[in-house]
């Protein structure tokens, strides 16, 4: 099982050194820049490349884990495209971009969020899996079980819209995160003060729907506490905005106004 | 060690249930109704009491965690406050709501969001305390140690911001949780789906700062990205509105504008 990684930035090092795990040799690592190529294809004792007429021509699988905007961009710069499976890994880009390239070509999804250095347990995390047909979406999910125990078939269209749950479940969440630590600096308090609420917050939804985990001030819409905490916001409008917000939104869900 | 609990919700069931663990004898659970009052004594041995006149007069500590609006109305109603130590556990009243009342009191504040039902290990959740006078502090950090590994004493203007942070890192993600969860039922998706996220989005703010760990399209305002899921969201103007505050808020951040 030979790979080539296009691209080199969270995801492809997340994948790459799951790859390693498994057993399976990565033969190069392209990037636009010679310094994440190498930095990337050093971890796995991998060829760097910058040049596109440098691919290899033999690798089993192709994976790009690109920005969309650059998957484009290189699969039109690519020379030959081999025998081998060509895949992506983003949750927005339909499978169909490769239709103009390679015939055998798929969508090798996970729903992670990957950052440097950081380890994965590649085993738990769901693989959205598509393929351009039916004997190539068996090979497809026989490589990805060697991944992951969840593999789930998905088309591009679904997948779109799981790309934007997860932002809702991931980026946000990690943004509000960033708020509260920027009030806990204003007072001296240290931000690991929250970590057992966050880890119980995120806890309380595998044993309950967030509808049912729902707790705080706006659930009965408590005007008492939530025109307090408005006033501590006073200086930031931005941020009092995002509290009126939310917080109509939690009423409204749970008072079955909506 | 004698305790009477004044309320019987979420927070009066986690505490009660961590006394017992720690052998503190509970006296009596009041409440507003019998039943919520009983449902509580049942599991934690203890008298049920609505009418405030029957209040225990000698136990050491009175526990209050009632709600804001509904802690100054008992309050007001108490007969004879005694000699043992008030207490309240809530993140937005200030300690002075005892000053009318009796001289020894104090704050008792679990960083925690608490559901019915779930288990709960107190020693890793912080407590924060305030007291009266110097020796009730003594006497409060004392008890406190017997709960936690994490006491932390703060004053009223304080734990305000602290609690503002709270709603933040907890209330809001949990609501964010419950829009995705929504979008995905619309495509017949489960929403364990994206619990493995959910849980690397928590663990990763131990290691890195909420900043440092942000993911996601809005970091660079990937328009491409960003204006396909406004597509999706078409149909909900609500969820899109919160979808463009919280992107800019990213954006904002990381790109140093603010």
């Amino acid at each position: 099982m030979k790979i080539v990684f296009l691209g080199a930035g969270n995801v492809a090092e997340a994948m790459a050194v799951a790859c390693q795990e498994r057993g399976f040799l990565i033969e190069q690592v392209y990037s636009r820049t010679m310094e994440s190529a190498a930095s990337l294809a050093k971890k796995v004792a991998a060829e760097a490349i910058v040049d596109l007429s440098c691919l290899s021509r033999d690798a089993d699988v192709y994976l790009c884990a690109l920005k969309d905007a650059v998957l484009e961009r290189v699969l039109v710069a690519v020379p030959d495209f081999g025998t081998g499976l060509w895949l992506h890994t983003s949750g927005s880009m339909p499978m169909s971009v490769f239709e103009p390239y390679t015939k055998r070509h798929g969508v090798f999804y996970p729903l992670q969020t990957f950052s440097k250095g950081c380890p994965y347990d590649f085993s738990t995390i769901p693989l959205c899996v598509e393929a351009s047909d039916a004997s190539t979406m068996t090979c497809l999910k026989e490589w990805a079980a060697r991944w992951t125990k969840v593999v789930v078939e998905m088309d591009s269209s679904t997948r779109r819209y799981l790309h934007l749950a997860a932002v809702f479940a991931c980026n946000f969440p990690n943004y509000l995160y960033g708020v509260a630590a920027d009030l806990l600096q204003q007072k001296g308090l240290p931000f690991d003060l929250l970590l057992p609420l966050i880890d119980e917050t995120a806890r309380k939804v595998h044993e309950k729907s967030p509808h049912e985990a729902q707790t705080g001030p706006a659930v009965r819409m408590d005007k008492n506490i939530i025109d307090k905490h408005l006033d501590l916001l006073a200086a930031r409008p931005d941020m009092a905005q995002l509290y009126v917000l939310l917080s109509q939104g939690i009423y409204k869900r749970h008072s079955g106004v909506e």
